[in-house]
């Protein structure tokens, strides 16, 4: 009599097979103070331990169900908000990556304001938001350096065909902020100009009321993203 | 005393943790009769054992440094060569896709010439090249549905902006069996001027010959990518 799929399923038991290990790390970006900054915690366990890390960690098959959940249940530990923007940015697996034996990791890139959880980073003692130029040249753990700089990269890329740089940004923001968030994030400068013409016509943002002058300034509109903004991506790409 | 890495190292034993199934899969696409194709592999054993199923399996420990080095073997394994474009696409793990329990897949698509390894396909009994349009109204494997069409839709929009649909031609090619190409993988037609024109000012081609003229027409130039080919992108999308 032939095996069903049943009978196999009795028998089979995954841990008679040796497996990578399987983690997600996230490369959570914000912008503060005009600079990029990215979230990295300190490793309390080996191996690598007491050095900066992005922030990761394995599949727990009692809490999810998808690795997107794995990421998110990341991401809220370690900053405690859901993140409006997170994408799958590439896997890398190896032998040599980690010392435990054979590993493959899930990347994913997160966008978050950094008002929106900086009371609640400064209270885990061991996540802190790093500037970005500095973060690239510490001796972090693993192959993060280059998980990082893959990160960064595909949001200066996107970044330049896309309204992203909005998620780095309160729910509520000025043009002004906008276009300081996005210049940081594609690392050029833009013109004032053809960056309104651009926001304009895309017509992605909604006006949500006056911020009071500060200082000698003029009271400012502020914005917020339409509904729409998620997933809009521009036909050409800013020319920076 | 303080545990070190090395202490923590040798005890440490990953079979001790129930860690997800990772395997990698490939959906591997040529052009052949104006037609696009996928390759799919009857599957010998559970689970879904008879169905059809993208290309893929295990990493090797023993044999594989890291995942590209899986879907190579993979790769090569079913088409007896090295696929000349093959492109990490995206990752997929949930605890639904296989009855076997939480499962991770690393997703590639891949683009090989069909004179390239049609001998060496034919001889794989388990292995068939299939019309992509008759492919996704099959009863395939696990998600192996929803992973054709996203690697199908990933090539289309890459089709738009690289010279891809070369490597579905064997090496040398004339003009108008890329464009043929071309319009299968974007399905869409194109205007032969601006095809022509578009290629002749990237000058990614050189030509290598005159292939003989079959029947009544002339004989027709043949050409091959120039090494700068790889990885370049147009500025523009076509417009199809």
């Amino acid at each position: 009599m032939q095996e069903t799929e049943a009978d196999f399923l009795q028998i089979y038991d995954r841990r008679d097979y040796l497996s990578p290990l399987v983690t997600v790390d996230a490369a959570i970006f914000t912008f503060h103070n005009g600079e990029l900054f990215v979230l990295l915690t300190k490793r309390s366990e080996h191996p690598e331990k007491d050095k900066w890390a992005l922030p990761g960690g394995f599949v727990d098959e009692t809490k999810d169900t998808s690795i997107e959940d794995t990421v998110q249940r990341k991401l809220k530990e370690k900053t405690g908000i859901e993140a409006p923007y997170v994408e799958q940015l590439q896997t890398v697996g190896n032998n040599i990556r980690d010392t435990r034996g054979w590993s493959v990791t899930v990347i994913y890139t997160a966008l978050v304001a950094f008002q929106d959880c900086q009371s609640y980073v400064e209270n885990i003692s061991e996540a802190s938001w790093i500037l970005y130029s500095e973060a690239i040249s510490m001796d972090v753990a693993f192959d993060h350096r280059e998980i990082m700089q893959a990160a960064r990269e595909r949001l200066k890329q996107k970044a330049l065909y896309s309204m992203i740089p909005a998620y780095a940004l309160p729910e509520e923001f000025t043009l002004p902020e906008l276009q300081a968030c996005l210049e940081v994030l594609i690392d050029k400068p833009i013109q004032k100009k053809s960056f309104r013409r651009r926001i304009e016509q895309a017509n992605l943002v909604e006006e949500v009321g006056q911020r009071p002058a500060s200082g000698k300034g003029r009271p400012s509109t502020s914005y917020k993203l339409k509904a729409n903004a998620k997933g809009f991506n521009f036909i050409r790409n800013l020319e920076a």
